[in-house]
């Protein structure tokens, strides 16, 4: 019997979430939760995702709008074995007693901090850790990017320490209200509040980060530069690393991806629904090993990222797949993601 | 038996209309045309379509680059009835000679002159004078955004006189050598060349276009001021007219599609093949009558635009299609553009 | 004796009006108003001009601050003839009941309504309307550069109808928070409020304006299409009448001005303070003569281009210049705008 | 009597140095050299600039443009006793036997490779390795700023490593041509050409150099990470060491900085010919020492910030000045520098 799984916010991850549950052969997306009847409230019907109203009260606005609902939060969570909650930063906290009082696991997202959950998690990293847990917190997209990196050097070379610049993109696409239109702007927070995210999972891991924000709207780009305890003997060793683990795209020199676009250029022309990108995305001309220093660049798509580690989290959670490796496999099967 | 259609370079418009050949139930790919072996090559064979190579002596690249291809352009043209030029501006008048040799019919893009084909076409307009032709040239994108909202608001209303301020997009996402970054330039020459061009398909459209550049990458947005000859009713009936033909798509005001990018995320959200919206968009909001004076905006996406266009001129050419409405028909079921 | 100018608020358009103050030789900056204890309140100081403070018992802050203060708004009030309001929009007219009580003239910048002045004034329209009034507003940085223009087309040739479309820049360079970053923009208002607003001074102005946000940050661009009475003998005859009338800069085709960022190159070149061009900024080439139809492009400087205005107003108000033109003269003298 | 100084070049980098040297005391400015009749001519003009006309068979180009020249390059060079090279990246090699011809000593900018001169060279850094040499070069803007701020922390906390990460601003504001309009561009190779320009002043500076490209015109934006041999006592004092430095302006968290915009705000504010920033500029909030582990940002005005370099030069080379601090002290007193 397939896990039974509601979505509670129907957003940039929300609706994403929702249509990769839609997609498991051991899962069924029982309803969506929003809380205005807009643009998304439709969207949800048009997909058959049952609705349900959040909030109080709100009812009447979509049944005024002609939109069907199947009830309220309360109503779902009656129906789910666990909920992802996709609601905007901070108001995840504020839903743990009503998940708890419905008796439902939860997954939480990125930008609620970690002590909402009893562990933080990420598929290639810490799979384990999150099997029978009430409440499971996924990693935010750049720390997703940065930990399933380490995921592969930690293991394979060892780190001795990790100097990552993350140039962050200002705005999501239809984010149209925030900036800046023509500005670099730093982040004056040292380390930036990643690598503590990042020590979630991996509690030793010597990096630390610095964040910029800089005027475009398609993806953040990580610059890497790591010691490594254990030198590779080169960087096509390197590259083969990134290469045979899940969910990380290495572009050759004759693909002629010269940045963020021509890699969603990639993704629009194979097919990728909404054009999204889920991997970590490298380039081998931006991989570069000297001795033991291993310099590389990432760009990481910060809609979709977390959307695969969010559905492992649910197998994780509640016993469907018996280890990560199985559940990324079924996981990236069913969305593409197998190159 | 179906038509075989061959198209000649697969860039930005060239793989859009081999994709769109490929989903016709009445046209058959025959091929398709690259001068370099890079990404674009690589796609077109994992999507199955017969690899040509244009120009001379380049076979040995694609070979050393371990890319099978099936021969040259002119082998392709052999076995096709009609070829769809994609090549880049200016390009596509040099192939003529090529085409005619070959005695397949060739429709062109809006980049070529006007009288590189025996007519300009588009499907709304003027269907019919491209059937039997030899030679058809399709709009460029702005133009067939105009022509298509003319066909609408010529035959219904009249049109005494229309001004239309074209704030016109940088450059295509992948285009990044291209700017202005943080600039608006004024296009001087007036009217733009968009006028005239559309005066192809209607002569005596009183038209005049003045074009700006922008520094943004996702569509086109149309400021039109038009002076009806003969008034609508209200602001409902003109919203009705563009809604009840095809490729028009017109939000309401509760959709909250503020831009461009929500635009292009309501594409992606329904599936639209690589995000595309194909049809122009218009906004109720963004629709007013005063009098006989109607205003409104309208967004074209340059990437797509021309795509069913191309997809009609192969109908109406070689008389798969009795007339406009029968094609259209054809063709918007299988882009999936009818809503 | 000089007129005594307060000038309450000190951004973008307040640090601009006091230090055109400070340059006229027939007027005295008596101080300037801050709220904070900003970066703007130390370069009041490091200018000279005494500072005050607004709202209240924020004495406290500045002083822990360092900032050494010389009193209130009210203070301020009492040494001044009259007030340059250049707080944020719509706080203005909270400040009305202030200034009345202190019996000094104000003058209020385009982002209130006009009825919070006892008329709306531009330089060139309508000087003498402002003789001896207690409140006069300024109009906004787009319906500036409107009026301004109608001031030379309605005398010399007569307006029949108008058609302008607003390309707005998205913020001004340090609001950084604000976006587009990536997205054209429309605005849902027909006329959007430009129109309305310089009908205020030429209530008989038949103009329809037309506004759209894109992402840039520098100057708004202006289209305008205008239907002459009287047609002009040539396209030159038009540049004439803009080049001989002062505040505008009509750049010829030799300058090589492309854009935006040319026009305030140009500014920073000759030296301007702040790189700012407070004219109506045109060129040669874009502006096109079809019979009675007169086509052009106007760019528009939003942070400065109503700093002289509000100088000319504060002549107005007070009768220390007997007409506009004597008041343009000493004003555009002292800016350095006379070309 | 003043060293005689010919600028050959008279774009972004050649009006700067012209206008620098026409302000010191010590030199004077015989000359400019332009190729072609543009604006930059006529603006030399109306500086009061002798105008020399570059290359052959020009000078009718510019007399039936109306623009008096008063000779060409090599009649420039005559009256010269230094001429300072601005022409584009690599074509200033091209000068060489010309100035060589001439006996003339000439400076360089960081466009072209190093063995374009004897030696390479920045103010703080080498200024007596250009005593009496007849080719110098100075750096470029990233570099000058790397080696600025290596000056500073070599000599008085030693080395160990150094990771910078720049971001580099796309296109200058007039590079209206130039993109990416939305998107982030790696550079693909480690270490960028920084680190090696950096060694040809420091040969022994452990420094890893990772570029990329962003959307803005502003300025540029370096990360930086450095271990140092020698800890110092507090971050605190590494503020002060920085502070304490001519051609460093480190912002306080009061000034409420937040990126680049407000830098070049704060320019404009107190009257920077230009609104140009020719210094460094870190913030105290983004400087964080952790043992000895130094993190900092530093934002460098690509436009300018290589002029003061150029005047230095100039007095090295002719021996104008005995030594960096008195070369510094005049050239930063005559450019406004000295805050």
């Amino acid at each position: 019997m397939p896990v039974r799984v509601a979505v509670n916010g129907f957003g940039t991850i929300g609706k994403r979430v929702a249509d990769a549950v839609a997609k498991q052969p051991d899962m069924q997306l029982v309803g969506v939760v929003k809380t205005q009847p807009t643009f998304g409230a439709r969207l949800a019907i048009e997909r058959g995702y049952p609705l349900y109203v959040g909030g109080d009260g709100r009812l009447d606005a979509f049944r005024s709008a002609g939109i069907a609902v199947a009830g309220t939060t309360e109503d779902l969570l009656g129906k789910a074995d666990i909920v992802v909650d996709a609601t905007p930063d901070r108001v995840g906290r504020e839903q743990v007693g009503k998940y708890d009082a419905a008796h439902v696991r939860a997954i939480f997202q990125g930008g609620e901090k970690p002590d909402v959950a009893e562990v933080s998690f990420n598929s290639l990293a810490n799979f384990d850790a999150a099997t029978g847990k009430q409440r499971v917190r996924v990693l935010s997209c750049n720390t997703t990017g940065i930990v399933r990196a380490a995921s592969v050097l930690r293991g394979k070379y060892g780190v001795e320490r990790w100097d990552a610049t993350l140039i962050r993109r200002a705005a999501d696409p239809t984010e149209v209200h925030k900036g800046p239109v023509n500005a670099i702007l730093p982040t004056f927070q040292f380390p930036s509040h990643h690598a503590p995210d990042a020590q979630t999972i991996f509690p030793d891991l010597p990096i630390s980060t610095t964040a910029v924000v800089v005027p475009t709207t398609l993806m953040h780009l990580h610059v890497n530069h790591v010691r490594l305890r254990r030198p590779p003997a080169s960087t096509a060793d390197v590259v083969t690393a990134f290469r045979e683990t899940p969910r990380f795209q290495v572009f050759r020199s004759a693909d002629h991806v010269e940045g963020t676009p021509q890699v969603l250029e990639f993704a629009r022309d194979h097919g990728a629904a909404r054009g999204d990108m889920m991997k970590n995305v490298l380039w081998e001309d931006g991989i570069h090993l000297s001795g033991a220093d291993l310099f590389f660049f990432q760009a990481i798509h910060q809609e979709s990222i977390v959307v695969p580690e969010n559905i492992d989290a649910i197998r994780a959670m509640t016993g469907l797949a018996p280890n990560a490796g199985a559940s990324i496999a079924v996981t990236d099967l069913a969305l593409g993601l197998r190159s």
